[in-house]
């Protein structure tokens, strides 16, 4: 609202008791105790990302509408913003209109193959270590290689967001494109040197960051497609789908492939594919998964690393927004590591 | 609240489902997608300050009330705090109380200037690159000389905010005084020298700043007149005016003078004006702007930079809360840069 | 909410003028004018610590419910996160459950002694210069030895929170854990040497930090005793009780006793106790205390400091919600330091 001269005298007129609806708070928390075999490290943690959250849609009119989403990301344990180094609103923050056209929206957020991902990977992809989300479920790449370091892997800044319609109930197109600007990157040598990087500190990209995905669903089961390249050029495709043979069990699976020609000289191609499942079940949800991620040429390099994982997890439902979990998982890093990861905790959404 | 030992047994009784009216949530996104020619880039970004906003009014009784205000600002497209350094309450972060003796808060705002300004001002105070506010409003001056580097140029922290009340509805004061307090300042060498700086780091501010505004409003008519001194000695005056010769139509203009001689030992005067306006045309709003700054001794020196800024733009309304925008600005600054920029996007309050 | 592939669509779904009741938000504004008569510094500050949070309770049926609290910390005067190194949510970041067998969570936040002690102390365990917690209270212990610089000093990161239920309305039992988990401490010699030193930068906690709180309540009367262990092995120790022989005024005072042994090589004992009491007298509330902190060997080494508290202070309510403070203290740190302080103020809550 912009202030008129009068404003303070005037203050009062806004502060009537009634329901406030032009913004809606949300969030989660999630905390839970965890043990890691190969470090020995009990630790409180999180399974799922934190967030603190505001949204609101406003009716504009013949099926137009406004609508902004702004998601703070934390740590439970620590109250620190996720690795102190990202955004504020590391979650979102997004702009647009919404209308039979589709979602239109700017700002920063998941991109298309990120976001779209999601629902095919069995831990509904949240970072936890029993996981895949983070990892195989994207090969390793990341959507975001030129932002400061430690900066998280599956979004654009400065970047335009479409979402489709649901066309005739069952497909959807989602697109992503963003702009070259620098964004505080570390020097990224790539195919260039020390004295000459391919990438120089603070560098506007090469090329549009860009992100696809499409979606068919129709009843019990669902496939998607999508196909990324980043600012470095790196390219990534995906497939997947999920089944639903009753309507309380999903199974899913999905195969990427991600290709750094453009800035790694060296076995450029990383490969992954995940199987899994989510079984309600009562009260609960089981859910299952199993993967591995196999970087180019590892036949004959043995130091490089392939990963292989399976894990295994429950959600036990006190209510609707809030439910106990356990899960475990074994990772095989070859050859560097194998380890167990076990968790307990809460999840509770407001 | 102050809690009791019993206070976690009682807790639910915190979270009954009723409208909670001691606070209000507010803010604005406002993302677009922008051009300048002479750099050449294509960047997505803001007009306006984006927001988020929490304020609350208590009355006291006796027509006396306590009020709050606290708001965070942040770039949409990158999800960041305003140039990362900022403070979280960049917006402000005070409270205070009002009566019938006016408004009386403490914290960190806008200055009486500042804030004056903004209404006499064709971009309403927005930080645009097509507006006049942050440069050509002020003169080139800074309201917070002795803060980190990267800080808001108008603001006073650790200051006493007094507005008073609209006298006979046609006069308002306002004053802010601020401490001396340090507030980590990076070297200012002023008048002095590398080895023996006027300003040390981190060092207290040898005057207290204070900022003075006056307001003279009747009918379709108004008036300012504001002077300020900032932590370095620096003095500004300013004056404008608006006149609406019909209620649509907003003519505005000002000119300010500042000098830096306590710690500019060269061309130490800045000058500035504008003329603007802002006219309701059906469902939009016009804005235009032209303006000139000229620091000291120009003539002389063609190496100064002398600035001249023309600006046209439009918001197209969807709601009250929500307009599309559209502006282009062609700005030289001799003999540096000349350039133009044109920005398009939506701004969306709630 | 997890998002389903048609959430965009349905997003209008969310925004419903309705009172939303899964989350409050809650907050405290206090700032003043202060003097010390030592640096003769006048400044805008604070006395009260400034909060903005969210918080939420959830019935789960059969006596459960699931809880969270979030809570931002700021100063007033410039608008920062205190000490701008501390967490977003410097207050606290927990989530939990409470039923019969008391309440349960993990995260962030105040132990089970520093808590407790603040009902004993005479300003609330503000802190406020002329209040108590921060130093005598405590006896100069921090909870948090190991975090990075600039860290507060009464809490534990990485831990599980127990609060007994008031047991026969009389008595409750309170204990915090933490793991060992690193947590960014900077180099800390302890009883090593600079090239080897006892606790090396970002590392582990030789123990489990814990604290363990009891109270008893009966009409007027309340007593308190607490122990805790922090990353480093010290130890303290703390009793205390308030007596009410009218309801408007409460007695109060404290001894505690705090053992560095397992760091500092000389001199690691550190005593202190305080009285104080509050009144309450007509619309306003008088605050008075009077403490001693003797480290060890004082008497002989006349170099370490004693440490001598009086203050004296006062609060007119407005409102339930609101009040104006004055408050005086004189601190002898012989034989380093004496001074007065003086402040005035504001506090709110909302």
């Amino acid at each position: 609202m912009k202030k008129s001269l009068l404003a303070l005298a005037l203050m009062g007129a806004f502060s009537v008791a009634q329901a406030q609806s032009s913004v809606t708070i949300y969030g989660t928390l999630d905390a839970g105790v965890s043990r890691r075999t190969d470090t020995d490290v009990t630790a409180v943690g999180k399974r799922d990302n934190n967030k603190l959250g505001f949204r609101g849609v406003e009716d504009l009119g013949s099926g137009l509408k406004a609508l902004f989403q702004l998601e703070i990301r934390y740590e439970p344990d620590t109250g620190v913003i996720e690795s102190t180094v990202r955004p504020l609103f590391q979650g979102q923050s997004r702009v647009g209109l919404q209308g039979d056209f589709g979602t239109i929206r700017l700002g920063r957020g998941l991109t298309a193959f990120q976001e779209t991902s999601t629902f095919y990977e069995p831990w509904s992809g949240m970072p936890a270590v029993a996981g895949y989300q983070t990892d195989l479920q994207v090969a390793g790449y990341t959507s975001d290689p030129m932002s400061v370091a430690g900066n998280s892997l599956n979004r654009f800044s400065n970047a335009v967001f479409y979402n489709s319609p649901v066309i005739g109930g069952i497909f959807q197109l989602n697109l992503t494109v963003a702009t070259k600007e620098a964004n505080n990157n570390p020097v990224i040598i790539g195919r260039g040197t020390a004295a000459a990087p391919q990438f120089p500190a603070n560098s506007m990209a090469p090329v549009n960051p860009y992100s696809i995905s499409a979606t068919v669903t129709q009843g019990p089961f669902s496939a998607y497609g999508a196909y990324e390249r980043n600012a470095v050029s790196t390219k990534l495709w995906s497939v997947g789908a999920y089944f639903k043979p009753i309507p309380d069990l999903k199974l899913m699976g999905s195969y990427q492939r991600q290709d750094q020609d453009y800035s790694v000289p060296l076995n450029p191609i990383t490969k992954a594919w995940l199987l899994g499942l989510n079984y309600n079940v009562g009260p609960g949800l089981i859910r299952a998964g199993f993967g591995r991620k196999t970087p180019d040429n590892v036949l004959n390099s043995p130091a490089i690393a392939k990963t292989k994982q399976f894990s295994l997890g429950y959600d036990y439902n006190l209510s609707p927004r809030t439910y106990l979990y356990v899960d475990g998982t074994r990772k095989k890093i070859t050859p560097a590591a194998t380890f167990n990861f076990y968790s307990v905790g809460i999840h509770h959404n407001f």
